[in-house]
């Protein structure tokens, strides 16, 4: 606000400006990492783990419940037996070997692409929740108007790389037809990348025609615009509709994450290096499989992880063998060449409490060490996915924004300007007033803005408001001061008249989306 | 409780003895480190900073505000000049050559024993907190009463390794006479090792008159019984208290914690690798004199370290730069073959909130993978050590135990076992029933107790208790389990004898107590 000169307080678009000038929604960078990761596994226990999945593959084999894909297989020169194809691991590594290791991964503002693969990361928020905790922290289920939130604070947020897709699952649309408005939210709100809906073969192919209105068909034939992920049904198995969406995206040469569904110890054995084999030899087969549907194609290998309480059927994260785990297949992705995406930030707490700050600080620090090069359900996530938490969507991101600068290192290039401080100041003095401290404090040390760090007296004469309403004064504030990217009036006009036929086509009812 | 034939409930002894013998109490031996820790610097890189630190060493060096301190330095060669002592590098070389690398710390049960340096690692609770949060999360002045209660706990928590010393401010006893009962509890309600308050020369040495009590004046001459922290005067300054203090403790061979203590920003340059350039100088400079004190005493690598806010002046924790310098600080001691100690889950946070749980994890996995030998302030750390949190206590020292699953990376052993189980399995099966998982399933992945993973509905049925209650409660039924390890008779009563003499000798009053 501002005061005018006779006193009178103006509330306004002038005061919402100044305010907006102030915040820096500048989109940081895909991260370029230089800490070195955590490798736990020798260069044998790689090869221990690589062998154990080719085994697998190749006596066990993978169950493709589809018939296109078993065909596919058969002409590719696999044994298929029934549903069960045998994978050699010759033809496995021919495979997979064409697999870019890197690409752009474009938004439709350029400054906001993404090098993708090799030591760059990006953080993309959580998906597919059926609740959401609102700005008045209260748990109820989402409508395309709080989707659109989400797309708009993922756009703002400084650490997010994209704004994904079905951030929260909008229960105001029909659901055969929400697919349309959760990318046409996804692409209107925000000019970053974005996830494309795999709920089907058709809806993947609706949000390709999407993407190709935004990007233009032949433009996507040689860049990647749109991610979709396809889950496997862990032990050893692919679903007709996966499989199908996943031609859909490699068809167009857009990147599919290839992600096995991992629930340790229910649907892989009880243990952390047996449950990688599996994992490997899954993401393995469909890796395989994207390069059989055509060849150079971009694809991530990913997974989805929990480890099971055997008490109560659970599942869990935060635990130290999710972080083992993450390090291990960061290994195995390299060791292929194939760039990876993992889940961030993962939690089983109700509420935004100390449980989900521990949850989600260990996972972040794990899938950073573990190299991880898509981090995917980097904000917001809660109560094993069921709820999207708003306060913890801005938190999350800004403890993205601080693993970011970890993960770059360690900054040497004022080093012999601030060691000659030193003799500056000397014993017993202090730096406050020197001059190499005011000009490098800003960037020297991360100052969160949604850590309370002053005195308890200060805390309470403020309010003692706790860290969720900090969170949600701060969603308030944005959402306030939102303006929309730009997007061509045409194209936009496209979408819409695109959006308006299909939904005309598809009837207003259909199986519940589920995507993880 | 139990029922007995007519129905009748009966609590009581035996009852409490049937919950008592099915928690695991037994400690945790010291964690043996197989992950490989985080190295941001290179060999070059690393002589980088020593250079650095001696050249600040030989040219600005440093003050010992102690006439006794100035005397030893001059006697052993260095040019002292008024209370600046510079310190040849040769010197300070040599001197730090007889820091024993590994040491074994005894405790009064000797199955507590703890390997100590190299790739052994140890959990010590927190320690100076002027306030706590009890066991009805109210914040107040703590008792004598509530430092046993931390005590209780610190035995009984397998992944803590110390009842350390005031884990509390016990208000209820006279400041000059505090340490005498401080460490009376922590001997007695503990057998695990215990830390040694040297918030005096005078009060040092009571401490080590008491445990020459405990194990005998002649074990002590070649067994490390006790640790007593001294810190820094950032920058580079060391004081009459904590060198008195520190030479207690080295003349009966005990180790000393040399802690310069780092405000980065505000008594440190605006640099992380300069701030790790004046702290490694501080700490040469401290280690070096404890073996002028003493040749071959054991010492210990240590610091306090915050940034600070350039916008509140407030110390933050749990950031990205706290993570890093870590990282440096133990390549440092590494380099010079010298155990160290950091600080773990330290935070701002008010009240146990997500804040505290993130600020919390990011700091105990900075530490752990940056190979901290002792990680003091390992559980109740909040409101930048304000206060101790009976709540946080208990889950801190359970994501302690999180964290040494981790860091003791992957079980291979049964890999064999576990594999062999995929194919009994098979594409499309699970594993609950699998004699591996029901063989495996309780050491496969770790089960954390205080955090919930039930679903919204259960827990809501179960009373939505948040995760405070959830470890109050359990901090209640420990207590009201807890059990006191045998201490010898006549030892007891030496050692209140001991405490009587003294507490007629002392008078009740003096300076407020200071140590981090």
């Amino acid at each position: 606000m501002s005061v005018d000169a006779v006193g009178t307080v103006r509330r306004g678009r002038g005061a919402r400006k100044a305010t907006r000038q102030t915040r820096d929604i500048t989109m940081l960078p895909a991260l370029k990492r230089k800490l070195p990761l955590t490798e736990p596994m020798s260069p044998e226990q790689v090869e221990k783990i690589d062998a154990a999945s080719m085994d697998i593959l190749e006596t066990v084999g993978v169950v493709f419940r589809d018939p296109i894909a078993l065909a596919d297989w058969a002409n590719a020169g696999a044994k298929v037996v029934g549903e069960t194809v045998y994978l050699d691991r010759a033809l496995v590594r021919e495979l997979i070997a064409t697999i870019p290791e890197t690409f752009t991964y474009h938004a439709r503002n350029p400054a906001n692409n993404l090098p993708f693969g090799d030591d760059h990361a990006i953080f993309v928020p959580m998906t597919g929740a059926p609740y959401l905790r609102d700005l008045d922290d209260v748990r109820r289920n989402p409508t395309l108007d709080d989707l659109a939130n989400f797309h708009k604070l993922s756009h703002m947020l400084p650490a997010m790389h994209s704004s994904a897709h079905h951030i929260v699952e909008p229960y105001d649309h029909p659901i055969s037809q929400r697919h349309l408005r959760i990318t046409y939210s996804s692409i209107k709100h925000s000019d970053k990348t974005f996830m494309g809906m795999t709920t089907s073969p058709k809806n993947a192919e609706d949000v390709l025609d999407m993407a190709a209105i935004l990007f233009g068909a032949e433009f996507m034939e040689t860049h990647a615009v749109v991610t979709g992920n396809c889950n496997g049904n862990s032990p050893l198995v692919w679903d007709e509709t996966m499989l199908g969406a996943m031609r859909a995206f490699c068809r167009r040469n857009q990147p599919v994450l290839c992600s096995p569904f991992v629930l340790g110890g229910a649907n892989t054995p009880a243990s952390t290096a047996a449950t990688v084999a599996q994992l490997n030899a899954e993401a393995l087969s469909a890796l395989a499989y994207t390069q059989v549907i055509r060849k150079g194609c971009p694809a991530i290998y990913g997974h989805y992880l929990t480890t099971v309480s055997m008490k109560s059927g659970a599942p869990m994260a935060g635990t130290p063998e999710i972080s083992l785990m993450n390090f291990m297949i960061g290994q195995m992705a390299r060791f292929y060449g194939v760039p990876w995406r993992t889940s961030n930030t993962l939690g089983g707490a109700k509420t935004f409490d100390a449980q989900a700050g521990y949850e989600s600080a260990m996972t972040l620090n794990a899938v950073l060490m573990a190299g991880a090069n898509y981090m995917w359900h980097s904000a917001g996530w809660n109560e094993a996915g069921m709820h999207c938490s708003m306060a913890k969507f801005i938190v999350d991101a800004e403890m993205c924004a601080m693993g970011y600068r970890m993960a770059q290192g360690i900054n040497w290039d004022d080093f012999d300007a601030a060691l000659s401080a030193i003799p500056d100041v000397g014993p017993g003095g202090h730096y406050l007033g020197h001059p190499h401290t005011l000009e490098h404090f800003q960037k020297a040390f991360f100052m969160p803005e949604m850590f309370d760090n002053n005195s308890i007296e200060q805390w309470q004469a403020e309010g003692a408001v706790e860290i969720t309403e900090r969170a949600l004064i701060r969603a308030r504030d944005m959402l306030n001061e939102y303006e929309e990217p730009k997007l061509d009036a045409g194209v936009n006009e496209e979408l819409l008249d695109y959006i308006a036929r299909r939904e005309r086509e598809i009837p207003a009812a259909d199986a519940l989306n589920q995507e993880y």
